[in-house]
């Protein structure tokens, strides 16, 4: 890895749809980057929007302030951190940070996951910023996530570069680690219940003969709508199921809110159901598919007939 | 029942919160209004509004233009249009209308229960729309309903001075009864479970010990966000459950959509576990209270602690 030059020095590990444009918005903010990937073409896009790629995380970790983690889940997390380190191996990336560092963790995970974390953050002797984003690659590139975080207000002012960089939006959501995790789920929990509400709708909308653009446009103006209805049913109509968001990203989040409810005794029945049809629709084959596929399992199931013929 | 004087001639059949509403914005319009309910005490309120009462839903009905026919179900709707007559009966209103009137149907109802009624209004000499409303009770009395509607030309033209008075919208929906049930079914499977997975969702916050106001704020700015998230969770926050809507109102709409589910033989898997949920707050003794109760029955089956420490 080339010398790092000027700003505030940031990692990036992961640099998928969402990570590749945080460190876009991250380099145009003028911020110093490294950033790495396990995948070849996703560190040869970063290098071809001017970051600078690390040869594993740890070397794309090596003297970071911050260090931004935007990985799938709390396991490739930890292991990105505190796993093993050295030459084509994926841990060992808190080791190397500047001493006092902040680790800005991004993936989805359970509270307790986040707390586990923050402390083996704490112990290392950096900061630790619990900080799950939402709304998709091309907020993230243009700098205008969200960020529901939490963590001690030390952690919050370290970060305060990237997080100034990346997000039009940053709620700040107490002093622990978790609390933001918390959040997340709770809108997950949500989000997946109303996605797949929506496809049960728009399938069931089809069964009794209704024109379904209507019914878009009806019940976008009624009590009926949610922000996914309104963002997925357009994927429907289209017949247009290329991933925005994967069918398997909510087998794994309403995975994460059912053992979450397993843990603390909590029935959640909505999420419990809904985590069966995005499951069905991945037994189904379209598990990387776009998660506005929930309605195209109900229609290959009940057999009706959806815009365009789908498959 | 004193003399009509002036206007079309309107009846109004059903005078709760909505129908007493809807009355007062066609009195409002200068339409001639003449309402029946069996309390006595909605009676007294028309009148009280400057309406005239009729002895009967016939009586009331008698030589109506426009018969608007605001009540629970199919089964009361049939009831009073078709159903024996004669004083303190409260059936046989459509028998009395002028020649050629318009029954406007909005209850929420199953299309083949609305086609069935169209069918028997038709074979009267009566024109049928099939109007199920959306809006509450505040919106009725001010004239600002949303209809979806659908009916013959003929139907929505002789309809359209009650209908004027009434709504802020009317969505035309097709020219066979049916359809605006249909409509109207899909809103209530959507608004139904939305408001179970608010309740699910507010509660899990609880259990994980959120600041629920600080749920409700970032939510309602996030991909989780509801029309009925943000409608109902105040009353959560609240604590307050006198009923806008009641419990017992999906108990009785989902009810449909699971009828109307084994009839097609077409799975609604969220509508009928949101079905359960609203069954469950019933079971509970919160039927007549307001539906955002989903989430005081969850609380009391868990023991989690919401605002005001209700029940």
């Amino acid at each position: 890895m080339t010398e790092r030059t000027t700003g505030t020095k940031v990692g990036i590990i992961g640099l998928g749809s969402m990570g590749l444009g945080m460190a876009k918005a991250a380099l145009a903010a003028g911020l110093d980057v490294a950033g790495y990937d396990v995948a070849d073409a996703q560190r040869d896009a970063l290098e071809a929007a001017g970051g600078r790629v690390g040869t594993s995380a740890a070397d794309a970790a090596q003297g970071a302030e911050i260090l931004v983690v935007v990985v799938v889940n709390a396991a490739q997390t930890e292991r990105i951190l505190f796993g093993e380190g050295g030459s084509g191996a994926g841990g060992g990336a808190a080791a190397g940070m500047a001493p006092g560092g902040v680790v800005v963790s991004c993936a989805t995970m359970a509270p307790a996951d986040a707390r586990r974390l923050a402390a083996s953050a704490e112990a290392a002797g950096l900061l630790y910023l619990d900080a799950p984003m939402s709304g998709g690659a091309a907020r993230a590139s243009t700098g205008e996530l969200t960020f529901m975080a939490s963590g001690t207000p030390a952690a919050f002012d370290k970060a305060k570069p990237a997080v100034d960089a990346m997000a039009a939006t940053v709620h700040r959501l107490g002093d622990e680690a978790g609390i933001g995790a918390s959040f997340k789920m709770v809108n997950q929990l949500l989000a997946g219940v109303h996605i797949a509400a929506a496809c049960e709708a728009m399938t069931f909308a089809a069964k009794l003969g209704l024109d379904l653009a209507k019914v878009y446009e009806v019940i976008t103006q009624s009590a009926g709508n949610s922000w996914m209805f309104e963002n997925r049913v357009p994927h429907i109509l289209d017949a247009d199921y290329a991933p925005r968001s994967a069918v398997e990203i909510f087998v794994k989040d309403l995975g994460i809110v059912a053992d979450m409810g397993r843990a603390e005794r909590f029935p959640t029945q909505l999420a419990g159901a809904a985590l069966q049809m995005y499951l069905m629709t991945s037994a189904a084959g379209m598990g990387r598919d776009d998660d506005a596929s929930v309605a195209r399992m109900i229609a290959g199931v009940t057999g009706v007939t959806l815009p365009k013929g789908e498959d």
